[in-house]
């Protein structure tokens, strides 16, 4: 299976890094970046890239090519996932389809005119504990959901340059645990309650935003949710989930690098949680990707759909207008 | 220090063993309880009480007498602190006050005029666990405190008779919680939003109250915080909680009864949590007769002041006109 | 139950503490020590002792008391336990019974005649998580024991007047696992072979000891055992203990005082081990003694027989002999 | 760098998709094994193997052939090693080098001789868990070691044909045991005691050998360790490890899939330890052979020398020696 990438920034050259390197189901021919330079066409060559380009025309054009994964800037993500399935290519896509639900919902109905199969990149999916809290939610091994929480912390905040054009803390990080709530729940979410501060950085909040962040959901099934977001914690990547239900309750731990445990006069202590998220993610990236080759390979429906990039779109824009306007926001009101 | 004791149902026995046991300045003098029967006088004199009544004015008027602790149902709470205050007699009151604000500042009031101490039963405070996350706040070893988080959950939903005159969830369980999260932020509740669910048992949604609730709260420091109560925790007593600051975390973690773990080749297991309060909290509740026994004793401040007494019932108002009204509701709204 | 108790030191005062406390089935009534002073009769009397003696015969000829606790220095064990036979009063007996194996056989001897019981304080059977892990092991959890591992490490070393006058490291400290491994294993060791180091104090060497110390031992079962000995673990009481079995294994872990985790930019940490013995195995020591009481009373076997204060006292003398000799040594060699 | 590989067993395969998938400093030139089939040729082929061949000579006579890694059966290990070194070709082999000492110093001599390079294959050095209690003893987090302890149990025995011709569980199985608390104490075993016992599988002891074993060690330091290992846990790999020093101790645990934890009315559960040594220490195996690697192409000591293979040979030697005569055995003995 030969694809395309379009984007060799951080989280495109991560993806390089590891089909070359673990997912031997696919075959990388061509890198398109408009910044393409010495530098990234050599990391491209090392992973045994084919081709690289300034153009991505130059892959949606290649008829060898039978899948698009698309790591460019969340701007372009809507016009590319039309022009991949104008191209008859099944497409992977970063998260989040865009921040506009318009073009989110042009982009969906590109796909499935068009046939092709497409995964949204919601990572956290594929990480072993979130999943194996999942499959003990699936197996029954808790009874009915009754409460989800999640708290999702990162071991410090973006630039001031990102937080500008990233959307805000919803669109652009939290935008993981409504798709990892919604994964959980196996419910809608039908309503959010958003309360926000600025307690990390006072320039975040100079843009409009906030760094600090929990919010209240109420599920289909009757179930409510909790999810608290901070742009630091000086630990490391803090990713822990509970389901509360009838009859039990399921979390996780954060991982860490080894299990050793010191004891001397002042103090026990162990591992830190991991502080770069490549790191404490490896297997999962790796994972999303083998589950996209598989489903283009063997033709089944991709583990992230598109409705699954909509609905958390949907959820961080109630959260933004429940954060605005002081009240509990319906997703109706945003749809 | 000579007491009295007014109510001898659950509370109230678990006080006289305690005292009897390990609170050595104590004794206790009389038992007033208007039920007063042959097994209760027995289980008194058991534990070396000297005398029984139906009378709760046996108590009052015995100059004899220097403290009294309140252990009779809510609604006689304000009441007999009012006639405490009038006989000069320091004050162990169980929470809350009262469900009815009005009454509340009454009580504090006549506490007040009569310059007598007032302490109120939040035992938890004096919880092994929570306590050191207290102190580990306060030493600043997490820096600035940005966000609370609280789960709380019973093993067993009470009774339906216990419902229906409780007050409700935040009146009757969720206080422990409003206690606890201020005096762990050290900093005022100013507006709360509350999501409730019957999950547990509909008999309670027929009596109007909810039995899952998960409660958003923002601080006069600009901190937020986030409490998640259910009727049934099945696996019993979990209460855990969590300050996250700009410099680290704190967490606590579930007693358990022993530390066993068992591998086997199935599954790895230890211990459940405690189902039954008065076994995971022992500590706590002879702890706080200690503190008590030791403000009066040596004429310090309680360590859980009226004003603490007060504050929970606030926002345990506020948190159910959030639920009724659907919206995020400031305190200065039930004051 | 009236008692006397014979020796008013560390552990006399523990035991004096613990029954006025907790243990309502026993009145003490006489304590006798030959240091008898001032300090000691206030607190005696403090906890509701009613006599003071230097004489122990006050206790044996009082007709009033039915048992007696030997809390008086081990050279004399086995003297107090053939009076109080001969007086017929039931006896709880410090460990070890003696050092020399002729002279523990007399005192069981003496016991037999007189058909009185006797209790041996080999306190951690009663231990929470200790007693766990023999509750599992004896429920079949494990299967057949194959193999039984127990760390035992003090916080400090003894003064150096103790390691004197203690039999050693095997007598006064080790003797407590032998005892533990034995109830565990549910058979008797057989052979046992011992390697000692002095690495904590040239002193303790100087005195012909070791401080630190690995002990093999067989069982007439077919399993096998080790037994790690530090008189100074200085991140605190280190006792854990494993039982692995053709079924799968359980162990213990430390208790600590709390389940507090603090998580900051160097570590993650959480609370050290109980550095004092008393904190650490209150219940314990409250819980022999109420098994002693409960025995008397109802006329039941000790949990804890002269046979198991033999046998611990037969290891220590073969361990002796193998550290002395460096070769494996079999129990019937000391018998 | 381009290497041989001789033996296409299951360790060698692991070896082959290790270096493939991981190890981009690596090319495998040839395979050779004397069993070489269809099978496992379309198995090396897959993994980009260039040539295969049934005889290892097509190997050692090839120039381009830099190094070799050594995956046949012991017997062959001294043989291999001294006709690599015979042919100019650093040494990668496999755990023992042999059963008989003279033959292992026969073929150190030949290494010594030629100035090859030469590694053993003490995967164990570099799993993340034990290398950082390593790190902490060498950083001195815990002073100086006075005992080392380890746990080793597999999850099932080897067939009987395996144990037959594989030296016996001290040179096959302890071995990398007796590396390891080597390599933690940092001084050499002077002594071992080894108590075994057939408690798993009756037909182990059939042929001579033990499945249960505990081994005493004294180093020239001063301290002092032990050993167990159980031919069978059946809850999966069991290695974890304690470092006990003068100022405090280091221990790790097992590796567990993942970190959820499931609590429901019965127990508490999380994942046990892995059942598959492959899983658990891929890992290790990788980055034994990027250390391989870094030492060949960077004119380094390789980190596991020929004298690291030499001295678990003698400690195991030793205790095979101790358990058939039933006494401490100095290492001299076998030297």
């Amino acid at each position: 299976m030969k694809i395309g990438i379009i984007g060799a920034g951080r989280i495109g050259k991560v993806h390089i890094e590891n089909i070359a390197t673990y997912v031997r189901e696919m075959e990388i021919k061509t890198v398109a970046d408009p910044f393409m330079n010495d530098a990234t066409e050599a990391f491209c060559k090392g992973y045994g890239v084919k081709a690289v380009s300034k153009d991505p025309e130059d892959i949606f054009k290649d008829p060898d090519i039978e899948a698009v994964l698309i790591c460019s800037s969340t701007d372009t993500h809507a016009d590319f996932i039309i022009r991949s399935a104008e191209c008859g290519k099944h497409i992977f896509c970063e998260k989040p389809i865009d921040h506009d639900i318009a073009r989110v919902k042009a982009a969906l109905a590109a796909v499935e005119d068009a046939g092709v199969k497409l995964q949204i990149g919601f990572v956290r999916r594929f990480d072993h504990n979130h999943r194996a809290v999942y499959d003990a939610v699936r197996a029954g091994k808790i009874g009915t959901p009754h409460m989800i929480r999640i708290s999702s912390r990162d071991p410090e905040p973006p630039s001031i340059e990102y937080v500008k054009r990233s959307g805000g803390i919803f669109m652009d990080m939290m935008i993981h645990d409504f798709d990892m709530i919604r994964f959980l729940a196996g419910s809608e979410v039908t309503e959010v309650y958003a309360k926000g501060a600025v307690l990390v950085d006072p320039a975040i909040g100079a843009e409009g935003d906030v760094d600090t962040a929990i919010v209240t959901l109420a599920f289909e099934s009757g179930a409510i949710g909790v999810i608290d977001n901070s742009r630091q914690a000086v630990y490391g990547y803090d990713q822990r989930l509970e389901v509360f239900g009838s009859a039990g309750a399921v979390q996780d731990e954060n991982d860490i690098p080894n299990t050793v445990v010191i004891s001397n006069a002042d103090c026990t202590h162990y591992g830190t949680a991991y502080k770069v998220m490549w790191d404490r993610y490896t297997q999962a990236f790796v994972d999303e990707m083998k589950a996209f080759a598989d489903a283009v390979v063997n033709d089944k429906e991709t583990p992230v759909t598109g409705v699954d990039g909509l609905y958390p779109v949907l959820i961080a824009a109630a959260a933004k207008k429940s954060l605005d306007e002081g009240r509990p926001v319906k997703i109706f009101e945003v749809q």
